[in-house]
C-alpha cells in the first residue's frame, strides 16, 4: 500500500449510489489488493437525511449539503451520482475548481454541459471520468480512451438503450404490439412510468454524443444528431423484417466520412441482418460495435444499465482516479484535441430503406408511389403488401400496408419523394421508415 | 505536450513488429494529440540487418543487437515482438533490470516465464504490459485490469484461437471434414504449415493461463490446465450438434468455485447453444465472455490475431507505458496480489457431455454402454445413432456411430465408465467426448 488512505466523497445514494457504496464495502479488500492503494468513503451527500436506506450506512457519514464534499480538504475524489443537470452541474464544477477529480455517470449532464466541463477539467488539470455514462457496465469509454487509442474510428454502431431493446426483443419474440410490449416492460420494471426519453431515442442520443466526443476528440452539440424513436414500430414490421432476413434494433450510428472529413450521427430504428452479432443482443443488454482503421471490427457487450453493472463502471473510474490523483500534474482523463468537426447534413446520409405506407385499397396507389420514387432517382429493390390485419392495428379494414425496400439513396431525396406521395388522398402522409444498416465485417 | 519526446526501442520487425512501426508512423499525430505526449521510435532491433523489409525504415534506426536497446540511456520503453522464449526472455529480463517498461505480446514467454518476470517487474517497480498476448486487438487485458477491477470474476468462457475457430466455422458452414477444413485454412493463410499448437488447444491454453492470472492475481502453471484439441471432430458431430440446437466451439473455460475457493481451468471442444452469442463468433474472430459478481455478463469480440489488430493492442500498451513512465515510482502494470490458488482436479469438474462411440453393428452394444453409465451413476438424457457414412470417414461400413447425451456428471465418473466400455470388443476404445457448456445469462 502506498501512502495514507485516499478519501472518497460520494454524492447521491439512489440506486446506483447504493450499488457503489455496497460494492466499495463488499469488495474493499479485493480493490486494495489489486490497486495497492488504500481508500475509504469519508462522506456521503444525500437529498434527505431522514430517508430510510436500503444499505446499512453509518449516519455519521451522511450530510445533506454537497458543499461539504467539495470543501473538506481531506476528500480526494468525488463521485457524482445525484442525477439531473442543475445541482449536478454545480457540484462537478465546484469539485473541478477545487482540484478534486470527479467520477460521474450522468449522461444528461455531459450532453448539456460536457463542452464546458471538459474545458474546465483541462484548465484545472483535474480529470473528469464518465465510464458509467454510456453502456452501463460495458468498458467502452476506457477502451476508446486507452486500448484502442491508435485507431481512427471509422464507425460506431450500437444498441445503447436497454429499455427500447427490451421492448423490441419482446415484440420480436412474442409478436406483440408496441403498446403491449411497453406495458409489459413497465410491469417488470424495465421501463419507467414515463418512458419518453428511452423510447423516443434521446437517451441513446445523449450516449451517442459522448461516444462521438470520445472517438473524435471534441464535444458535439445535441442539435447535430438526427433522432427517431421506436414508438411507431408495429408487429407487422417485425414480420416483414423476419421474412427478409432482418430484425429491427434501435441503433446509434456514428460514421466518419474520410472523403469530406464529416461525421454522420444518427439514432433510429434500423433493419439489421439476422446473422450480425448485434441482431442477437436481446432484452436489456447493450452492445457497441467499434470499427477502427487498425484494429478492424470490435464489439463490446454487457448490461447497459442497472444498479450493479453501473456501479462496476463507476468504481473502475474511481480506481483510475485514485491512481491518477497520486500524480496531480498528470492525468489519464479525456482531453479535447481536434478541430471542430463537420457534421454531415441528414439529407446527405445514404442507406437503403424500408418504407411502409398505409394506403386505401384502390387502383393507382402503387403507380403513384413508384412514380415519385422514380422521379427522385430512387430504385426499388422489392415490394410486398398485406391486407390490414384488424386484430393488431387501429385502422380501417379497407386499407393495405404496402412495403417498399429501397436501394441506397440520400435521405433528402427520399424525404422529397415522401412529401409528394403524402399529397395523394389514398395514402396516409406519414409512412413508417427504417434504415437498412450495412454492418459487414462482423 | 509534456517534456521531451519519449524514446521507444522496438525489438522485432516481423509481421506484428511491422504493423506496430507502420501504425506509430501513420497515426503519430493522432497519438500525440490524444496522449499529449510526444514520442519517437529511436531504435529497431532485428535478427538480420540485410533482409528486405515490407516497410520503409531508415537503416540508421536498425541494429542486430538487442542489447543496444537496453543499454541506450535515452530509450524509455521497450517493445518485445521477437517471439520465441529464449532471446525474448533475456531481453525482457534485461529491460526490467534496467528499469525500462516493457510491452510484449509473447504468450509463450508469459506461459513459461510469467511468474518470474512479474516478480521481477514488482521488484524493479517497472511495469510489464501484455494486452497483445491474448485476443489480438480485443482490449480484454486492460478491461480486466481497470474497468472491471471491482469484480470477483466468476467465470470466463472464450474463443481465443482464431485458426481453430476458422476450421470449426468452415466445418459447420460447408459440412466438410476436419482435414479438408484444415487444408483450406492453410491455403488461405489462416493456419500455419505446422498448425499443431493451434489445433491441439495449447495456444488457447497459454492465453487461458494469462486470463486466469489476471482474474485471480497469481500466475498459474501450465500443468494445471486440462487441454483437448479439435483434431478428432468429424463432420457428423456438427450434424448431431445442429439437430440438438448446438454448435461446436473450442472453448476456454475458467470458473471459480466459491464453495471451496478452487479454480476450474480447461480448454476443449464444447457444445454451445446456438442462441448464445459465442455460437455466432465465426471465422478468425475471437470473443471472451467474462462474468463478474458486480457487472454480470460482458463479452468482448474482435480480431484475435493478425498484423494490425495485434499492433493496435501493442500500441494501446505503449501509450499506457508512456503515461506511466512519467511517474516511475507508480505504475498501472499487473501485480500479483493473492494467495496461491487451488486448481480443481479435472476428475471433479462437472458438465453434461456428448459422447460418440464407433461401434460394431451387433446386438448388446447399447446395453453394454448404458449399463456402465448406470453403474457410475451417470444419467442419459438422449441417444441417437447413424449408420456409418462411408463418404466422410475411414471406417468399416458394418459399424455405427452411437451418440449419448449425458446429464451433468464429474469427469472422473465418466472416465471410469469409458474405460470399462472400451474393454468391449464391439466398441472402439476412444470415443469422441465434448462437454456441453452451460453459458446462461448472456
Amino acid at each position: 500500500m502506498t501512502g495514507k488512505p485516499l478519501q472518497i466523497g460520494l454524492a447521491g445514494l439512489g440506486t446506483v449510489g447504493t450499488g457503489v457504496y455496497e460494492t466499495l464495502c463488499r469488495n474493499h479488500d479485493l480493490l486494495e489488493a489489486r490497486t495497492q492503494i488504500s481508500f475509504a468513503v469519508k462522506k456521503v451527500a444525500v437529498h434527505n437525511l431522514s430517508r430510510k436506506r436500503e444499505v446499512e450506512i453509518d449516519p455519521a457519514l451522511l450530510t445533506d449539503d454537497w458543499h461539504e464534499l467539495v470543501n473538506d480538504p481531506e476528500i480526494d475524489i468525488i463521485i457524482e451520482l445525484i442525477g439531473g443537470t442543475q445541482t449536478a452541474y454545480q457540484l462537478v464544477r465546484a469539485a473541478l475548481l477545487a482540484h478534486k477529480p470527479v467520477v460521474t455517470g450522468n449522461k444528461a449532464l455531459l450532453a448539456e454541459f460536457g463542452s464546458e466541463l471538459f474545458k474546465l477539467s483541462a484548465e484545472t488539470k483535474t480529470p473528469l471520468y464518465f465510464e458509467a455514462s454510456c453502456g452501463g457496465g460495458i468498458p467502452i469509454i476506457q477502451s476508446l480512451q486507452n486500448s484502442l487509442i491508435c485507431n481512427n474510428v471509422q464507425r460506431i454502431a450500437g444498441i445503447i438503450n436497454g429499455t427500447s431493446n427490451y421492448i423490441l426483443s419482446s415484440m420480436e419474440k412474442k409478436g406483440v404490439s408496441y403498446a403491449d410490449a411497453l406495458a409489459a416492460a413497465q410491469r417488470k420494471g424495465y421501463a419507467e412510468a414515463d418512458p419518453t426519453l428511452d423510447v423516443n431515442g434521446w437517451d441513446a442520443a445523449h450516449k451517442a454524443l459522448i461516444l462521438a466526443m470520445l472517438a473524435y476528440g471534441t464535444p458535439v452539440a445535441p442539435e447535430n444528431i438526427s433522432v427517431y424513436g421506436i414508438e411507431r414500430i408495429a408487429a407487422m414490421d417485425f414480420r416483414f423484417a423476419h421474412d427478409l432476413g432482418y430484425t429491427i434494433k434501435l441503433l446509434v450510428v456514428i460514421r466518419h466520412h474520410e472523403e469530406n472529413d464529416a461525421l454522420e450521427l444518427r439514432v433510429q430504428p434500423s433493419f439489421v441482418k439476422k446473422e450480425h452479432l448485434l441482431a442477437s443482443v436481446n432484452g436489456v443488454f447493450n452492445a457497441i460495435a467499434v470499427r477502427g482503421d487498425i484494429v478492424g471490427e470490435t464489439i463490446f457487450y454487457g448490461r447497459g444499465a442497472g444498479k450493479n453493472p453501473t456501479a462496476s463502471a463507476v468504481i473502475g473510474d474511481v480506481m483510475l482516479a485514485m491512481r491518477d490523483c497520486r500524480h496531480p500534474e498528470f492525468h489519464s482523463g479525456f482531453r479535447t484535441y481536434t478541430k471542430q468537426l463537420t457534421v454531415l447534413p441528414q439529407e446527405d446520409t445514404v442507406t437503403p430503406y424500408y418504407v411502409r405506407f398505409l394506403v386505401k385499397d384502390t387502383p393507382g396507389v402503387i403507380a403513384t408511389i413508384a412514380t415519385e420514387f422514380a422521379k427522385n432517382g430512387i430504385g426499388i429493390s422489392g415490394t410486398t403488401s398485406t391486407p390490414h390485419a384488424a386484430e393488431d392495428e387501429d385502422a380501417p379494414t379497407d386499407s393495405n400496408d404496402l412495403v417498399f425496400m429501397l436501394h441506397a439513396c440520400p435521405w433528402g431525396k427520399l424525404k422529397q419523394a415522401l412529401r409528394a406521395i403524402g399529397e395523394s388522398d389514398c395514402i396516409e402522409p406519414h409512412p413508417v421508415v427504417f434504415r437498412i444498416e450495412t454492418l459487414n465485417e462482423a
